[in-house]
């Protein structure tokens, strides 16, 4: 599609730019772009006004008008996040593990920038300048494909960046969005392989299955998390209430929110009274085995489709089992690779805990929530990787770089 | 599919098993596998041999009839390459990172297996037993589909390698073989997604870029190389013929060999005559622009077509350029992100080379052939990635493991 293979040949000459920029350029940049955000806010403002209109008069739901809407707080939200972004240690050029062979080859791994990064994203307008942020201070060009309900918005988000770009001699297709409403090119999109090095979804469930079915180019799947609790015998069964109560009820539409309960027989009797006596503060409903209800009579039964399901709302599944063994398969049957939580006082529990389960954050004494680019130390994240390949987890800008083997030599030749 | 399915229960059942397996009982698991292939060589030359007659009865071209066919030395190479790969450190289980926040949660970053890994190749039987070694060695589950000239000797190298394994009491499905030569099976084993964490293709550029676009399941693209050399001026002109006549001509049916040249404008004059006639000595076509024609009479006209081409056989594109900036663009343009090496006496020209090169190996004074898991220095490899995401070069053991992060709390809540 040549609209395509344009945008695509525009982001390599990009690329090329980027790949071997200064991190003082990069920074320069970055709040240069802030700036703009914020000198151009109330373009800004009226571009999401128009798109706030259509999608009023399209019946939009409430949460998600809400996701859609900007306000100058939001958009100086935006600025101060590339303002940070700037701040942040730069990923690029690093080199390790040098080391002298014996036929005198020099041989080490240098850290560059992936090259061009797709992303592929829902009607969130911040999306467009944090994406930017993350990927130009890695090194590389980005090419976003946002929601069409936003279109204006981002419309206005990536003009504002690129003139911030171009004023500080640099080129502005760093960021370029399609702004194609057409089904055609976002399939299109997936497909750029030679252009686009990875492509990133960020969204719900279905946007997501749609991208890994589809795309030929290497996909990073993130976001989905059904994560369990699994308190033990023995266990602090008031700390267990507390973990359960903050990764149940303190953000529910969120990766990292709890979705499922899993408890020891032993102490189900104890625990799953009190558990409900908390979450009832929140009204969150109580879906469980015969076990469960048996243990807490506000508990209502669940479906085999329940142990599966990321609710992101105040429903919780609760399960009844033998022994930690029952536990771990129960939670390596139906989680989704996000983020586990043992609550034990038992020192071999939690190591098996740990070694068996197969997520990308298992914790002990801990809550879901902490799963996060910020909470684990990275600043900013680009979302949280519930694949094995490359990241595994929140994705600060070092998942945002790959390696290349550098190799000094002498003239040597293979023998 | 139903078959598939079951293929997929049983390498999820393996896996559990593997992923927490001591490296003492896999290394022994390995030098089992190893006396078994030793000892049922008669079996496995048997059923390479009906192998043989199947395809020398289809006409198959003497090239890939040598691929094919197993000795008695190419079983002892088999068994020898798992002995090495047992006598190699385990990569599974390093806790790296560990740093405590200020919340007081310890958050570190442990290595763990992929899972269950997919390896696609075509008749090399010998790939077999390397593949199910590597991937064993780093705690994963394999499911192999070699090429249907092999299925035989695939057959009976499975069944040895699955004997040894229940011996030492470990699940025999960690290995399995898709042994349906129905391309339908083969479809859906590229769509495996919930049972196989990472398909790796083995072989030419067609499989590959079949794989590429048909899979759903993550793949890591290896092998294709359009490698290139630069003899940039100033350079050490006989240095450069001699790399040169290395990466051409050692062996040019390997993905490090190199197809194309590029050379100075300065020096092309002294160095094609230099280049055309070391290469005359193994009948090598040198296919150039007109400028290399134009400097050495031997050289025939290139077509476009020849810039991109991995040739595999014993012909050379040439190409003059004006600098080491036209030389940079035009390896970026035509390359296949595989090894790309520069002859120079200049250290800016060869830091700018490493800089800007994009390409998994990128060398100065030394030929493309080094680029390799043993020249590297990892011991055995599972194929050059010439992706960026998750690995980039040569693959050894540590590439086919991935990391979780693993947190130790003492009932820390988010605010």
């Amino acid at each position: 599609m040549e609209y395509l293979e344009q945008i695509g040949r525009r982001a390599k000459g990009a690329e090329t730019v980027l790949r071997t920029l200064d991190g003082g350029r990069k920074d320069q940049a970055l709040l240069t772009a802030a700036e703009y955000l914020r000198a151009e806010s109330a373009l800004v403002l009226q571009a999401n006004e128009e798109d706030m209109a259509q999608a009023r008069k399209k019946g939009m739901a409430p949460g998600l008008l809400d996701r859609l809407s900007l306000t100058q707080e939001r958009i100086e939200a935006m600025a101060e996040g590339l303002t940070q972004v700037a701040a942040a240690g730069d990923p690029v050029g690093e080199v390790t593990e040098m080391k002298k062979r014996p036929n005198g080859l020099l041989i080490g791994k240098k850290r560059v920038p992936l090259g061009v990064v797709g992303i592929i994203y829902e009607s969130r307008p911040n999306v467009t300048a944090d994406a930017f942020g993350l990927c130009f201070k890695a090194g590389n060009a980005v090419i976003l494909k946002g929601g069409s309900d936003a279109l204006s918005s981002n419309r206005a988000i990536v003009a504002a960046i690129g003139r911030a770009l171009s004023d500080c001699g640099l080129p502005k297709e760093a960021v370029q969005l399609i702004d194609s409403p057409d089904r055609l090119v976002t399939a299109g999109f997936m497909k750029m392989n030679g252009y686009v090095d990875v492509l990133i979804p960020r969204g719900g469930a279905g946007l997501i299955r749609t991208v890994v079915q589809e795309s030929t180019v290497p996909v990073i799947e993130t976001g989905t998390g059904n994560c369990h609790i699994y308190v033990d015998d023995p266990a602090d069964l008031s700390m267990a209430a507390k973990i359960l109560y903050n990764a149940k009820t303190q953000r529910t539409g969120v990766c990292n929110a709890c979705e499922s309960l899993v408890v020891h027989e032993a102490v189900a009797g104890r625990f799953l009274p009190m558990a409900a006596a908390c979450l009832a503060e929140k009204k969150v409903e109580l879906r469980g085995d015969a076990r469960a209800m048996a243990a807490e009579k506000s508990i209502v039964p669940a479906t085999e489709e329940d142990w599966g399901k990321e609710y992101l709302d105040y429903i919780l599944s609760v399960k009844v089992v033998k022994d930690i063994g029952e536990a771990i398969a129960h939670i390596n049957r139906y989680n989704t690779g996000h983020s586990e939580t043992i609550v034990t006082k038992d020192y071999a529990h939690a190591q098996r805990f740990l070694d068996e389960i197969d997520a990308a954050a298992v914790y002990v004494n801990a809550s879901t929530r902490f799963t996060d680019g910020g909470e684990f130390g990275f600043g900013a994240e680009i979302g949280i990787s519930t694949q094995k390949l490359h990241a595994r987890g929140p994705m600060g800008l070092k998942e945002l770089t790959t390696t290349k083997y550098i190799i000094y030599g002498e003239g040597q030749v293979r023998e």
